[in-house]
């Protein structure tokens, strides 16, 4: 058993203000800016404290449940009918729940979708995109339609900074990047079909499922634990996919399986389930986006109105909803930064390795008084160091 | 929240014996013959309560950690350390957390190990092992050293049933067969690199991983909640792996970051952990062993005992401690018994549909109590039908 006790504090100092969990008796909880796996909400996690004993009243917890049973059939059919109801998904496509995280769908995407003489254009806008192209490489041709390094990330394309090849197989790209901080507004423009990668965003907006082939999503950002992998396919595009597949790495398989080809991440399906019910009791996807971009606004502000002390590390046209990456002026100060924010019960607050700084990652389920303790803490922080 | 009222009941009928469950605020629970998933450890289930809304006194769930940082790397590290206690498993291997289930296994073992002209030998004694083969088959040559369907899969081959490949690549085996109950006293002898799946007996008795090339279990059955694969691979034989694999797919990149090559299942590889621990609390593999040959011999115990009523899948000789398989004298008995179990709260015992009957899965973590009811059940049941 755990040897915490309620009320206790994971620093020595007090907090800005008192945080309100909800549940009294269990201890008390922190501002989690973690980038990923990241904060889920409280409530799904009181649900789940209950449903790992036993769900549903059978006697058997949400982890011990037989994936062919009643209890877990219930689960992935609720699951699916939710996501389908927020992202408004048409029967042309199908929802799976697979594994390995996007790093796999780096792999399965041209082993399934890139043929034997084509081509596939990549815009290349952070560290996501770019393994992704190292992967695709392996299996055909890629074309890096925008190079993001040259401009340090710092936005991600405009129309006219692609360059498209004709009847290219697919053109993927990476709706918002963690790391720079950065996103599209809308999909970029290309007649080849669109595959993204939405790890870090996706159902914190509006989305045009429609508009693609393919969508993905790792769930650790916005949908609940690591290791659950949420895909939406146009099933005509899936038909396309290469034969004589190993059967894990085959959509199709998977699609006529009910991503029960082999034992699925009961668990994480599950999390993802309770957070899909979570979203249409915040009321979809217009709710939460007006509330994400009140949430950002806090902190992009705190930036803007510092004097310049804070700089923000993407174009203000692409900054990212999500991810607010910013720099103090000095390494020294990030690091300060840093360390007095976890005095003040915030954690994960240190930028990427690979784009130094700092890192406000504020998901879907990041509560909007974290923003405001972060902004405030941004002045007090710029007012003593400035 | 739930609806779960303490002490409420999941079937109409009272239980055979009362059910303690260590907390009796909680629901009360039922004795869980699944298959895998399966039933994990109580004290677990009450850990992970408490460490889903925070672990370690941080004041964040063991689900919205980061993988990189110090709580989740607390995790993963004491988990390898308690895995290599448990197992005797010495530092000429690696120890993998990786996902996508023994499924993804069956295809990246031959992609990595099984070069062009080589052949691969795989005796096939039942569900899981033609799947591996068929999976094989796609990357190379493979000799079924073993044909169990020819005897409805009653039993593994002697070493004198073995048609084996001079100088193959590897010999792939399942040390115990699931569906049909069967097991391996011992490995197959053969001279080539030895794969064992281990995923429905894994650390449920002393095994010998030096003699092996390459373990894998999906954690499902023993190690806790699907979408977790433990993977005990030999570093030498690691480094044969085939060149310019999608990273995903190469051990020795998995290897090099420590499992984190991209974010793992972060939460499945906690309940691994905890379920080592707890391994290590009951005393061990020997421990386990001479308990779950105890709980074993009280089912096949009353097979016997029931004057040819029900009879065994397996031959005696190969009978599995974790799987029993068995049948009443028709069908319509079968589904009686099945259905008859579940008002004395027993659930899971219908057996797989490849093989009909009923199954009784006993895993480490499933109670000698429960053993106890369900041989006495049986008893009742040949007495009222017999």
């Amino acid at each position: 058993m755990t040897t915490a006790t309620p009320g206790s504090t994971a620093t020595a100092l007090a907090p800005v203000r008192p945080i309100v969990t909800g549940a009294p008796a269990l201890p008390r909880r922190i501002y989690n800016f973690s980038a990923g796996p990241a904060a889920i909400p409280e409530a799904v996690l009181l649900q789940a404290r209950e449903d790992l004993w036993s769900i549903f009243d059978t006697g058997i917890g949400i982890m011990e449940h037989s994936h062919r049973g009643k209890a877990f059939t219930r689960v992935i059919e609720e699951a699916e009918a939710d996501c389908r109801a927020i992202g408004s998904v048409s029967d042309d496509y199908a929802v799976l729940f697979l594994q390995g995280g996007a790093t796999t769908q780096f792999a399965t995407i041209p082993m399934n979708f890139l043929p034997t003489g084509g081509t596939a254009d990549y815009p290349d806008t952070g560290v996501w995109t770019t393994k992704a192209i190292k992967e695709a490489k392996k299996f055909g041709a890629v074309n890096v339609a925008f190079e993001g390094k040259k401009h340090n990330y710092d936005h991600v394309p405009a129309a006219s900074e692609l360059t498209l090849t004709p009847d290219a197989a697919y053109l993927h790209y990476c709706s918002n990047n963690t790391i720079f901080g950065t996103r599209y507004h809308t999909p970029p423009a290309t007649g080849a079909p669109l595959i993204a990668d939405m790890s870090s965003e996706i159902f914190s907006r509006p989305v045009d499922i429609s508009a693609h082939a393919l969508v993905y999503a790792g769930a650790q950002k916005n949908l609940g634990p690591s290791g659950t992998t949420l895909v939406i396919i146009r099933k005509d595009f899936m038909a396309t996919g290469a034969a004589d597949l190993p059967s894990m790495f085959d959509y199709r398989k998977h699609a006529d399986a009910g991503s029960c080809l082999n034992t699925p991440p009961t668990f994480g399906i599950y999390i993802m389930g309770r957070i899909f019910k979570w979203i249409l009791e915040q009321g979809g996807l217009a709710a939460l986006e007006k509330r994400n971009n009140a949430k950002a606004k806090l902190v992009y502000d705190a930036i803007d109105s510092s004097g310049g002390f804070y700089r923000g590390v993407s174009r203000p046209e692409c900054r990212s909803v999500m991810n607010v990456s910013f720099r103090t002026p000095s390494a020294e100060l990030d690091a300060r930064f840093v360390e007095e924010s976890k005095k003040h019960d915030m954690d994960g607050l240190k930028g990427h390795r690979d784009a130094g700084g700092i890192r406000a990652s504020i998901y879907n389920a990041f509560p909007h008084k974290g923003c405001e303790v972060l902004a405030q803490f941004m002045k007090d922080f710029a007012a003593r160091n400035g």
